[in-house]
């Protein structure tokens, strides 16, 4: 018997409507989707942004990937999530996973999908790409992320003061992603360097409570979401 | 009168599903769609994407983008094309520019928004974010852009070798975009950093003539098209 295939369907930062076609689609025609399970009964990111495209029909699959740092917990958890993935694909019955974003980038779906393969060499699996993060904040701020030679660098969640000022010698545009921890001494050093009028944040790029703040220089303070972004544009 | 809106619709990197559906809709109810006119008589690549979600009650705009390096032939142009938008936007109709990948992301569009600035800095522009090379090359090769604690860089088209070795230093993922004039050099660049197993090319990714290549140490020599993007992750 055939085995069904795994999606990682990405279904961009927010609004609904940042999925792709392609993702629709492919979303709308898998009997089983599945997403990162809510925290304390509430949806989770991915399951409410595509809620309103899903049909009755369809069979939910939530996933837990709990947010730890224990090596052991997060392998055990991928596993199981990846069993239940399993369970439908052995029988010929094809699985979307949905994921915020997109599916390349910084995305749980990587994990999944590796595990996956752990368990079976052959299984199937093809993703679909989408809107990130990136992209999102730039339209939010209505300003090109990058042109002509302008080179970027993102940096994710956890990086050095260091990093941070290598990247700003190297790169005209550098994206911090998840900056509301770190917000406090990225501010400090794009102060000494006379960047904050050329630093902006967006929060929450794209769902209906976006916002965005334009010339840092007005915000030494700010308590941020997890989902904020920061934008450097030296030119 | 009220003006009409310029809309910089994201129609993605080639296959015409992987347009968002916000990008769609827009397209589809905007009076006039522009884009990048094509050379020698054939399609624009923008035009050949959108082609199959055009109405034949729309009136297609044609703007000439030439690709000089002349500061002023550059300006001339973009002024046209900014002059040849404004005449339906003071009308009160709506125009949408169909962009290659996404609006943000090295893109034209944001020399014809800010010519129009110029022209009416009161125009009313909206972009709608999508699928960029960088998220379409990764799930065209089939594995992460990035995960955890990556960095990325993307460097543009033109580059020097110090450049290259710097963001080597710094990011676990690089991307080169348009590495087809460099190739040999940024080869030998690679040879010496023992990273051409860990890279790969993508040709045309998403069009249906794509081409993937992995391990780089079967190819010292490529004869590669202009829409060439070359990952390297380092882990």
């Amino acid at each position: 018997m055939q085995k069904g295939v795994l999606y990682g369907v990405s279904v961009g930062t927010g609004d609904p409507e940042l999925i792709t076609v392609k993702g629709l689609r492919i979303l709308q025609q898998t009997t089983v989707v599945a997403f990162p399970s809510g925290i304390n009964n509430k949806l989770g990111i991915a399951q409410s942004i595509v809620n309103c495209w899903l049909k009755p029909e369809q069979i939910l699959l939530p996933l837990d990937f709990p947010y730890l740092q224990d090596e052991q917990k997060l392998q055990n958890a991928w596993q199981k999530a990846a069993a239940q993935v399993w369970h439908y694909l052995k029988q010929g019955t094809d699985v979307s996973f949905a994921c915020l974003g997109d599916v390349s980038f910084y995305s749980t779906f990587t994990y999944l999908a590796q595990t996956l393969q752990e368990l079976d060499s052959d299984a199937k699996i093809e993703t679909i790409p989408g809107v990130c993060s990136a992209m999102a904040i730039a339209s939010a701020l209505k300003i090109p992320l990058t042109v002509n030679r302008q080179k970027l660098i993102v940096l994710p969640a956890i990086y050095s003061v260091q990093e941070l000022e290598t990247a700003l010698d190297l790169a005209e545009v550098v994206i911090l992603l998840k900056v509301s921890s770190v917000y406090k001494e990225v501010w400090h050093i794009l102060q000494s360097r006379n960047l904050l009028g050329s630093s902006a944040i967006v929060e929450k790029a794209t769902f209906p409570d976006q916002k965005t703040y334009y010339n840092l220089n007005d915000y030494p303070e700010l308590e941020l979401s997890y989902f904020s972004i920061l934008l450097i544009n030296r030119q």
